[in-house]
């Protein structure tokens, strides 16, 4: 079968449209992939299984979505931890991290102690687009750059993600990757391989160095877009926001 | 066991706080808003049952909620119609309408003929509280004025809802009815009795005079604010963005 991913160029220009003429907010696209990510937490692990989820937020939109899956994971009976060290400008941002504020989940500043006593870790680093704020040079397109430069705390971040034996989910890519060419060849990043990923909107080249559990979230994509930018409308079930899906998409 | 319903005012009260101190966006809440009745309707309504949802929406938010909860219900496999008579000129709405076009969603002008090809009914017409836009008198508070004052077409949809055997969920309340004090005692919109309600964030008075099923929506309330407008957090279970009560919120 032929894969379906959507380059990261095409995945830019794709948000960019559902915010124009497809008149969508960030405020609504925004809830709508941390609701997804949420479900696919719940998913590969449900609340009994532990309730601790340790939620490790970037600057960008990957950041806001994980903030907006922290709350929802509150309301399913989660206790998250937010590790959120680069706090954007961003009203929207700023927002998300109030709704948390006010629902007493925590926020930390030691990574390394707070990944110690969780049961589950949210990825919601770098990875998704960048559409608002800066730097939106063309690196920063991937969240990550090609020549690696990422300043701390998040290299020191990524390297704990690398080594902990607790269960990862990604958000949209595993930090560190680079959307179209996957894993770093080597240094920080090259062995992080998360044990779950969710892919927002539409699987990126990036899934065929993906040999964990995926996942499709982000169920507001129209089948005119879907044709557009020449990608299978994924099979979402009953209410779902996520479905299940190889790494490259196709049906399981 | 004590009535635990959130007044006209207290809800008013409540709304404004979350979109102030509480942080949210209007497009976030009426997201949230709009899936939980989606759910409802699923709920209530599965699409095998009959795939063809009308939904009324009138030109506040719980018009707002019905357009957002149409595109959910779009996505889940439904074949919405949606009759917006009076459309809004607030930009949120206009974007809402605008994602279902996007969805080839159909918008109809004539009430009494969509009724008779349809298997449900969203009744989304008043209900919801009016924080934006006009008319902002305090008889809009309930949508719905206490003379009974309301201008065509809404009257004549009004009485089509009271006439119907398809069933129909309203949003928030049975569009005729008081907030505090339940159907008119004469008149228009007094035998209207829709099967479904779901209440978004907690019960209104209203909800001692209906009798069919009902339901709590709107899974963003923290604890705190149910405290200080002393009403019990609904007992939501594992994903869900709705929970089914009795009709003044009591366990079932």
């Amino acid at each position: 079968m032929a894969l379906k991913t959507l380059s990261a160029k095409a995945a830019a220009a794709l948000d960019k449209e559902l915010m124009s003429t497809g008149a969508f907010s960030i405020d609504q696209l925004m809830e709508l992939a941390g609701l997804s990510v949420s479900q696919a937490v719940y998913r590969v692990h449900p609340p009994a299984r532990g309730p601790r989820v340790l939620v490790a937020c970037g600057p960008g939109n990957n950041g806001g979505d994980g903030l907006v899956a922290a709350r929802h994971l509150r309301h399913y009976g989660y206790l998250p931890t937010i590790y959120y060290p680069k706090r954007s400008k961003n009203e929207l941002y700023q927002r998300l991290a109030k709704q948390l504020e006010d629902l007493e989940v925590p926020f930390v500043d030691d990574f390394g102690s707070a990944i110690k006593s969780t049961d589950h870790i949210v990825d919601a680093i770098f990875g998704r687009l960048q559409h608002r704020g800066s730097p939106n040079s063309a690196d920063w397109v991937t969240g990550f750059s090609f020549s690696g430069e990422v300043r701390e705390p998040f290299p020191s971040v990524i390297k704990a993600l690398e080594e902990t034996k607790v269960p990862v989910t990604s958000v949209d890519a595993p930090s560190s990757w680079n959307i179209e060419e996957g894993p770093p060849k080597s240094g920080l990043g090259s062995s992080f391989m998360p044990e779950y990923l969710i892919s927002l909107t539409a699987p990126k080249p990036l899934v065929e160095h993906f040999n964990g559990r995926h996942f499709i979230g982000g169920r507001f994509v129209t089948p005119s877009i879907a044709k557009k930018y020449d990608f299978e409308m994924p099979a979402y079930q009953g209410l779902d926001q996520i479905v299940e899906t190889g790494p490259t998409g196709q049906k399981l």
